[in-house]
């Protein structure tokens, strides 16, 4: 065995490169450009930089990681390897298997020490920004400063990407001091050279946002090492720092290349890999002495720092909480945007963990909490934050906010949550009980046309693992709605109509909470149709129902607020509420897509299928046929 | 009646503030923030810079201007009506109502002059950069530079979204001097001033994508003009113009203040503005004699103009080349991304307007034309655009190309159609023919796990209006979904594997080109199983119909590789390919959601409804049950 005699942080940095083509090479898979190339980075992050407790991945006051650029996630892992987390050696070995705590891309469910779950692009930076949000929130509501660094590193894919611009701009805004950005610069992208596309100047665009910039030899210890200290004491601003490396550092073959990015490099060139940078071209998973030694030590002071002031706010909700949403009295009528926002009001007074904003639609999505204040830099305990036309990041940040133990929402249209898809589908991964309140939720919000009427957005947000969507009808399931969404462990959508509604007296909180209810019983006999409507339809199916009644069918009225609450209940249940009628019809106003799982193939329903229009609310329901007479004609009921 | 006696394009302006206020009045709903706050703007724009011909809107030769903030619809549509486009005063009167040209949002499809259907923030701006794109690549292409510019007015929630933010960087890295963007500047966004949330230094970010910035008074007419005309001579860098401007301009209550932003200011308000403004004030709709002179001698001028020289490339394909496609021979067994892409191979020859490219995946999501070139601001007539890791961006700009006669395809991982949702949607609201090619489409992607594993996201494509969805099983029916998308006159999207296929000897093209056949036929007698099968499921339901036929039950396999296409065929053949068996089985490695509009209440869906796993696709296929044993199983099959 060769003998390495190097300096300490650079012998770490050789160490995590040859566990990484280990892994990668053991799995035949993954992506071990970035591990190679930010080898330095993760060795002085982990030797030296980071205060944290591998004994107690959790403990407040640690600096927190998150690797934006997922894909390089063997870096991570075998960083947390020798730092002395539960990731031990069989862990590294098992990278990529059915199982494994050592996933492709790092889940923060499945690893100790992984801080958020990462891969698409750009999004870690916007946790990230979530996350140091929080710990200036908490540290002015708890009036005591947090001292902690969240240090995010990412690659050129995270700076393409939209996400990661509207989150370093509202960092900058914020003046988000604790937030370290390191921009792993390689001048590679998947595809070839950045050359062929991104050649902006990144630094002079993060000096706009308002953000410290440096830039380093990500390769050089020492400047790495400065570059962090300089930042942890930066203040007023987020800092970047631009680390210039080499893809693939170490592959004689491959480095500098966009073949180092995501591929195994093979027994031969990790061999050859591992003999230029002096280590035992023949051991696999080889960790030398002296860097257990020296993450040993490193540990004895680490497990020894004195614990951060708890950070916590109550974030569970007493019976006494949700009972106070159940009693509390709201005007009939009202929009369900509008009966949400004065149910709002109530949250922020008992539930001292709820934070939230909008992306610049608080007036008009309902999320404003009348005496929360505006967060800000001169003001981090204020609870609305304005999250200015930044979807994407707002979902994500709202992430980061959740993973710090608060309960936010976020707002915007229905037809928004294409902007910010993705990051809600990472907090359903991370079962991250964020609430997404999406209001103006059909084309009956009206004129402003088929541009902002969502068509196939329910769908696809039902269609989602994990996220449990509810579409309210009255003021009794909008109360549902949010002390289910107050008491879920994952996260939660609203669906909210601009439009007054009309309150139905049968619905019920309780009724709401089972998914789905029967809101009116049919007379004894032959069920002739069960009509199961959500949210400004419930009412609609009401009228219907009278209108048959009237012509002598037996009627029986659903309301199915959640699919995925509804589903969860007994088979028994469910087909005792669907029960068998002869014809079943559903109405909501959007797509039909998903519907025949409760109408059956042979249902009707009452749905929009194409885009909608611009024009008033009320012609608009005639032309789609949103009328009692328009459906008893679909019915063939005259 | 008042007599005016100022300056003609002031006056220009103030005439394009009355009919916007009238406009909102008459319909009580609309944004005459913007309208108001850039008159001046539009009065530049559309009394002396924009060449354009009012009475021929298509003529190849003019500019183009996009409202990407398109709540300000009424300044567009005022300005049309004044330039003597196809917009008359009733259309003016009919804003916002049923059926009327004039929608809430401006909708190219329904209004002549406007070029593109505007709204969702942002996009506005990543549709302008691709149509300077396709006029590069044309003049390129047909040896005739193009003269026109394309000039795209942007509010500050176009700013902040992070679309804006890619389109802006990668139009600086193509050095697109033919795009000029307006940023309205007015320091306030719907919820309040934008010191509460957007405080960057915008010249600052756009000099770093490598633009020309220049910073002028948004009411001052000259200094509006200069800058235009200083932008139309501009070489090698795109231009912004930072127009700042006073929202709600000439309102005596609401100037300058959000709430100028987005309602109807009212009778009394709207007088008093124009009165302030010196028009009369008790005429509605009015239009000066001398703004009627001004614009009809300036038509003369236009529509004397001499043709620019036809910006086509043929882009309808022949049958000769669909045929082409058809008797492509591909090796058998490939993954259906490879077998599409052997196909762009021979689409590249045959089809010139073809031009496409991946969000810095084309290695991977098989988009590139070997013989294409790379497109650069060096040799803007290659074929394949690196968009850079820029999903939205790409895909709003893959509309750009559409909207100028080109047949755009555009590529990423299934699971990122996330990021470019809303795009794809604004697409199909414009019926544009782009084609997505969405690969890596379910968890048998494998080891890269759950981040990057669709599960809800066949179904929220599905569910989307107008987009055509197509998941091939083998190289006949990614043929089929290919010579669809080529014929389309609205968006494909295109669902691949990333794994390797088995060919199934019974598929056939025109079979998939229906949507949905059956492969696999039944023998006399009762049906007791038709399993319904997509993509590389189609393999596996016809291995689990030659098990469950080894033991006597009589199956059909129907492959459905098109939802949308089939649903399209008469109920006769609908019902005769789903048959009636005793048992309906749906396999596929995605979400159930949606499929029992086919297998009924009662039909068993072999699907995945959680998220995936890191791990080799054999093992996943293995625990998530996709396999002939595991489906047996569920069947209750031994």
């Amino acid at each position: 065995m060769q003998t390495v005699s190097t300096t300490p942080l650079t012998v770490v940095a050789n160490t995590i490169r040859g566990l990484a083509l280990d892994a990668i090479d053991a799995c035949n898979s993954g992506h071990p450009g970035l591990p190679l190339g930010c080898a330095e980075i993760f060795a002085v992050l982990y030797g030296r930089f980071l205060n944290h407790n591998p004994l107690n991945p959790k403990w407040a006051g640690r600096d927190r990681f998150i690797l934006s650029a997922g894909h390089g996630s063997m870096g991570l892992y075998a960083s947390l390897h020798i730092a002395g987390f539960e990731v031990n050696l069989d862990d590294l070995k098992a990278f990529r298997t059915l199982h494994s705590i050592t996933p492709g891309h790092p889940e923060c469910r499945e690893t100790p020490g992984v801080e958020t779950t990462t891969g698409p692009l750009g999004q870690g930076v916007a946790t990230a920004v979530g996350m140091a949000l929080a710990a200036k929130h908490l540290g002015a509501r708890l009036h005591s400063p947090s001292a902690h660094q969240v240090v995010a590193l990412a690659g050129d894919g995270c700076m393409m990407e939209g996400i990661c611009s509207e989150a370093s701009s509202l960092a900058g805004h914020l003046k988000l001091d604790n937030l370290i950005l390191i921009y792993d610069s390689n001048d590679i992208c998947l595809d070839g050279p950045t050359t062929e596309c991104f050649t902006e100047d990144v630094g002079a665009r993060y000096r706009a946002y308002g953000w410290n910039v440096t830039l380093i030899d990500g390769h050089n210890i020492d400047q790495i090492e400065q570059a962090l200290e300089s930042a942890r004491s930066q203040t007023e601003k987020p800092s970047l720092i631009i680390a210039k490396t080499t893809i693939g550092k170490g592959s004689p073959t491959y480095q500098g290349s966009s073949e180092a990015h995501g591929k195994a490099f093979g027994k031969e060139e990790s061999s050859a890999t591992k003999s230029a940078l002096g280590l035992p071209s023949d051991a696999l998973f080889f960790v030398p002495d002296e860097v257990k030694t020296f993450f040993s030590n490193r540990i004895k002071i680490q497990t020894n720092r004195p614990p951060e002031s708890s950070n916590h706010l109550q974030n569970t909700m007493s019976e006494e909480t949700l009972n106070t949403i159940r009693i509390t009295e709201v005007k009939p009528g009202l929009a369900t945007r509008a009966i949400s926002q004065a149910l709002l009001q109530v949250i922020h007074d008992h539930c001292p963990s709820v934070i939230g904003g909008s992306a610049d639609l608080s007036c008009s999505d309902s999320t404003l909490m009348k005496t929360g204040g505006i967060l800000s830099a001169d003001n981090y305990g204020a609870r609305n934050i304005k999250y200015g036309v930044r979807e994407f990041a707002m979902a994500a940040a709202s992430s980061g906010l959740a993973l710090e133990g608060l309960r936010p929402f976020c707002g915007t249209f229905l037809v928004f949550s294409d902007y910010m898809k993705n990051a809600v589908r990472l907090a359903a991964l991370m079962r991250l009980p964020v609430i997404y309140q999406f209001t103006h939720d059909s084309f009956l919000l009206g004129e402003d046309g088929p541009t902002h009427q969502p068509v196939e957005h329910l769908a696809a947000l039902r269609a989602m693992p994990t996220l449990t969507v509810f579409r309210p009808a009255d003021t009794n399931e909008t109360k549902a709605a949010w002390i289910a969404a107050l008491s879920a462990n994952s996260p939660t959508a609203l669906v909210l109509t601009r439009q007054g509604i009309n309150d139905t007296l049968t619905t019920s909180i309780d009724g709401a909470l089972k998914g789905g209810y029967i809101v009116i019983r049919e007379s004894d006999g032959p069920l002739d149709y069960s009509l199961i409507a959500t949210g400004s339809e419930l009412s609609l199916a009401v009228g219907c129902a009278a209108a048959l009644t009237a012509k002598g069918h037996n009627c029986r009225v659903i309301s199915l607020p959640s699919f995925e609450v509804f589903d969860a209940q007994s088979k028994e249940y469910q087909n005792e509420v669907l029960g068998n009628a002869a014809q079943t019809v559903s109405i909501e106003a959007q797509s039909s897509f998903g519907w025949h799982k409760y109408i059956g193939r042979e249902g009707i329903a009452i749905s929009i299928d194409r885009f909608g229009l611009s024009a008033p609310a009320k012609d608009l329901a005639q032309h789609f046929g949103f009328t009692v007479p328009a459906i008893l004609n679909r019915l063939g009921v005259s």
